[in-house]
């Protein structure tokens, strides 16, 4: 990513080429929501296709399940959410509007504002005599609660009212019993996700990164407690290769570990996987070991068993687990924002991304080098469909001249430009255009 | 399927074996929810690759999108959604339950009950006598709206309500701007999306046929209105296809062609496909002719032009859709019961999936003969790793007697098991044993 390159930048690129949209944006959108347009959905699924293929196809301990965002409320009561799942509001006196307290801290210069709390909070905003955005006094913040929450059934109440989920993790926790039973796994073993979360989120922002609306790939991996240390570590070394996979330098991950202070009461590591977003160095995903926390919270409120019996016949215990959380959305962001770069050609300032083969929405692009000579069109589909055949993701692109469909597919990370031409009617070759060195090379069409 | 297999066979099978379990069943479940297992994850990812290969990947006229689930309230305004998305709700006097109104004149012999009017409704009531399921006399009924609300932001009033989504489709006429602005296609193109919907239903019920919350693969195609009707056949061939694709029999695919009076208001023709669950014929999917209906009605809401500009220089005009959509958790019920089959073999008797091998969780199961003989076992796993490299979903399955797992495999559906015994140790051969003839014939590895 060349250094000058804003957010604004990337927003804009994804709006104009059909990435990622503004959502419900014909009625002036929905605060934190986005759609992905049709390269969007492309990048996405070759991102989670991918997760999937690493994480749990190739793997024999992984278990692969989807459950459902509407969970019964009682999930949110043992997982700590209805109680402790919060953030620190305030209200401008004057216009009403609320933001998130430590988000103002944090414009104001305060380092690590969410892990303060209200008491602390409120004693900076007196200090240094922070203002709401609109420049008014501020009022007494409360702690508001993330979790969206709606009704089911014919009446409204209180023992109707459910929750859309806040994390895919209780999805996995809740079904542990189910696993086991199914398919009696030995430790360690895996429980993996790709799912929908929502969080109520005050103040959404930085495009995709903080949204109220999102999808996380999740996995909950259930050890022996003896040797947690061991096995954390194979899952950072995962994790850079997952990071690896997707392209991304390891020098522009970085591994935070979060002191005692700031991690929850439970857990007794975590990294949070942090990478440089024109907006800062922010998480992109992140490895807890979160004990027994979750299993035995769930055992007491459900009533039910949720100890694992050894094979060796030794006594049944409650197992501990290691989570690795990737924010696809945020995958998707930082493989953008990775990708996007801005040189030069000829004189000519071009925007392309450099997106890596295995994630172009687009291998290959084709097109006649004239669109009025039916037999370069004709010989053009052959070549068009033989690609798409052997490969999938091939587009055809016939709009404009030569050098504004290399400025497009350049826009879209396109790998590779193949134009047919009136030689490929005498020696079956092709004029290959590459992306990163925009040099062109001829190629027998076999050969591609 | 066997005349005889019952639903309850169906979940008992999915509950067993891994395919599907209740929501958040530790905690009692939560009615209408489902969660997926890791079969039938599986099973469902094959279903949706599948449908996104032939739907959109494969064709030059179609565009991809994963819009919000959280949309602007005004889209379900412009819809119609808030006024007129609702059931008939009756209560029981004495127990305060509530009931669907159309469900309990069905299952007094009503036919097409929910097509009646309230009125006409009421008057069955009385004529017929028909009491709550618990015998008691009914109240007056009610409309009721299917839409869940919740409500973002920190204020929880009016302005701030908004939906979940009670269909994808909306997802992509909010977008059909965007995908003209980034792609300026010319019609007829279609955009697809795969994804979750949710609908308060009065009462959830038939296993995953009937849902609070569930997925739906669908399409808007959009078009000239003249000559609608050609491209309406097409999409009932390109229907069929897809139910071939699938392994369904045609025979069991219904067309229902609903009559005027019980489309909605603004089709000019719909088609239910319907197919024969063991709990009478449903619907699995529809295509419907919207008209302009829903691009005007945005038009009207959002001040936004929805025209369409010819490439020919002729007058915009707002196009026309036709939408085909298919239900993904009915189509994974269709392809379970269509599979589910009884037989004998040797006297005894089986269950066996009898799953099209494009939709199985494995192709392969691979295991030694005895677990107890090191170089079998070695053996085995080379076998398994070339097989697992060759096609991914191959299972690894060592558990029990040899009796066993092919019970387990047949269950799940595994076309093949291959045992590796001491002659594969001699000549490279092994035994490859077939679901559903359950023969066995000796084939090379390499052969497989």
């Amino acid at each position: 990513m060349s250094k000058e390159v804003s957010l604004e930048d990337i927003v804009s690129l994804s709006k104009r080429r059909g990435f990622i949209y503004p959502g419900s944006e014909i009625y002036g959108g929905l605060a934190g929501t986005w759609d992905y347009g049709p390269l969007g959905v492309a990048l996405k699924r070759r991102i989670t296709n991918l997760w999937w293929q690493m994480f749990v196809e190739s793997r024999e301990d992984m278990y692969g399940v989807d459950s459902a965002i509407l969970m019964n409320p009682s999930v949110w009561v043992a997982s700590g959410h209805v109680d402790t799942f919060n953030d620190p509001l305030i209200e401008d006196i004057k216009t009403k509007k609320r933001y998130r307290l430590d988000h103002l801290l944090e414009d104001a210069g305060v380092e690590n504002a969410a892990s303060l709390n209200l008491d602390e909070m409120i004693a900076l905003v007196d200090k240094k005599n922070i203002k709401s955005p609109d420049g008014n006094k501020l009022s007494n913040p409360a702690r508001f609660n993330l979790l969206f929450r709606t009704s089911v059934g014919a009446v409204e109440d209180d023992k109707s009212a459910v929750y859309l989920r806040g994390e895919t993790a209780q999805g996995m926790f809740v079904n542990f019993k189910n696993i086991i039973d199914s398919f009696s796994p030995s430790l360690p073993f895996g429980v993996a996700q790709i799912g929908r979360s929502f969080r109520n989120e005050i103040s959404p922002r930085d495009f995709i990164f903080r949204t109220r609306e999102f999808e996380i790939m999740e996995l909950e991996y259930f050890i022996d407690p003896d040797g947690w240390e061991k096995e954390f570590d194979k899952w950072v070394d995962l994790s850079n290769k997952w990071f690896e996979a997707l392209g991304l330098p390891l020098a522009k991950i970085h591994q935070l570990e979060v002191p005692a202070e700031d991690r929850a009461h439970y857990s007794k590591r975590t990294i949070d996987f942090e990478f440089e977003y024109p907006f800062g160095t922010k998480e992109i995903g992140g490895l807890a070991y979160r004990t027994d926390f979750d299993l035995t919270q769930h055992e007491k409120h459900s009533g039910k068993n949720l100890k694992y019996t050894p094979k060796d016949g030794s006594k049944p215990f409650v197992p501990h687990v290691i989570e690795p959380t990737y924010g696809l959305d945020r995958h998707v962001l930082v493989v953008l924002a990775n990708a996007y770069t801005v040189d030069e050609v000829n004189g000519d300032k071009r925007v392309v991304l450099k997106l890596p083969t295995n994630l172009a929405p687009y291998r290959y692009a084709v097109a006649p080098l004239l669109k009025n000579k039916p037999e370069l069109v004709a010989k053009a589909r052959k070549v068009y469909e033989v690609l798409k055949q052997k490969y999938g993701n091939v587009a055809w692109d016939d709009n404009g001249n030569i050098g504004k469909r290399y400025r497009r597919q350049d826009e879209i990370g396109t790998p590779y430009c193949v134009v047919v031409d009136f030689d490929t009617l005498e020696d079956g070759t092709v004029t290959v255009r590459d992306r990163d060195t925009t040099e062109q090379r001829r190629t027998a069409v076999d050969k591609l």
